[in-house]
């Protein structure tokens, strides 16, 4: 697969980028980049040997963490081209969190398999988008998954 | 806390001890461990420093593989029980997957907290058990989940 040039994952502000999942500040995680690919969501990741169920076979909760910032990334491309930019503009994109995360495993997924993550999304208003996503291994859908994203609120986590 | 003295987990056929979540021969996994606390489940878990979303709270991706094993190893609890057993007795339990996950992110979860994951499980049928989660960090419930498990069919993950 050609690699994603324009991750929104590389514009995220410097002190919201240190995501276990897509953070490239963080060096321990997973480093998801998603860009587009036409009107869809693209993100491509290859899970590391250890990211088992059982041998041979990928684990749901790495599928779960691949939809979980696919979606919230996903969410960021959709609404930042919404304003009229483009991740290769190099502005700020909006960031989300996931206000919800659904699953369906459909295949035991293989290892040692780049997986190809799609989506679609779905303005519900303004501030909030859903993410439909399948997941890819070979031609097989192997996963499904729904994230609801949310413009992350102002202050987040300050109680 | 008082950590988890049975954990079903431990007792995991040898073969299929291998999962990066839950699993005793992952040497790279997160190590969840899951036990009865009555008629519930429980599974306690202080994430890693990297398991950050945003500096300070905890990656949503970490919550939704803590809901999935802790889900799985719920429903081996209860069909191990269903069946006469508990994990002490040192008989091989019952193996899981996921058919579907939900995970509801209700507040941000703050860094460096042992996290009380709670299980009620329900029977659907003979092989297939709802276990509703939830997830508290200190006495804030900060994340809901629902997993479907079904008893892995045999020669899972073969063609």
């Amino acid at each position: 697969m050609t690699p994603i040039k324009y991750a929104i994952q590389d514009y995220y502000p410097e002190d919201l980028a240190h995501c276990f999942g897509c953070g490239r500040n963080n060096q321990l995680g997973h480093g998801f980049r998603t860009g587009w690919s036409g009107d869809e969501t693209l993100t491509i990741y290859k899970p590391e040997p250890e990211h088992t169920a059982i041998p041979g076979f990928v684990y749901g909760g790495l599928l779960a963490s691949l939809i979980d910032c696919h979606g919230t990334g996903s969410a960021s491309l959709a609404l930042h081209r919404k304003q009229g930019n483009e991740p290769e503009d190099s502005i700020e994109p909006p960031r989300f969190v996931t206000a919800s995360l659904e699953v369906k495993y459909l295949k035991p997924t293989p290892q040692n398999v780049e997986l190809l993550t799609i989506g679609q999304v779905e303005e519900v208003h303004s501030k909030k988008f859903n993410v439909h996503t399948e997941v890819y291994a070979h031609e097989d859908l192997v996963a499904k998954g729904l994230v609801v994203a949310a413009v992350m609120p102002e202050g987040f986590g300050s109680s």
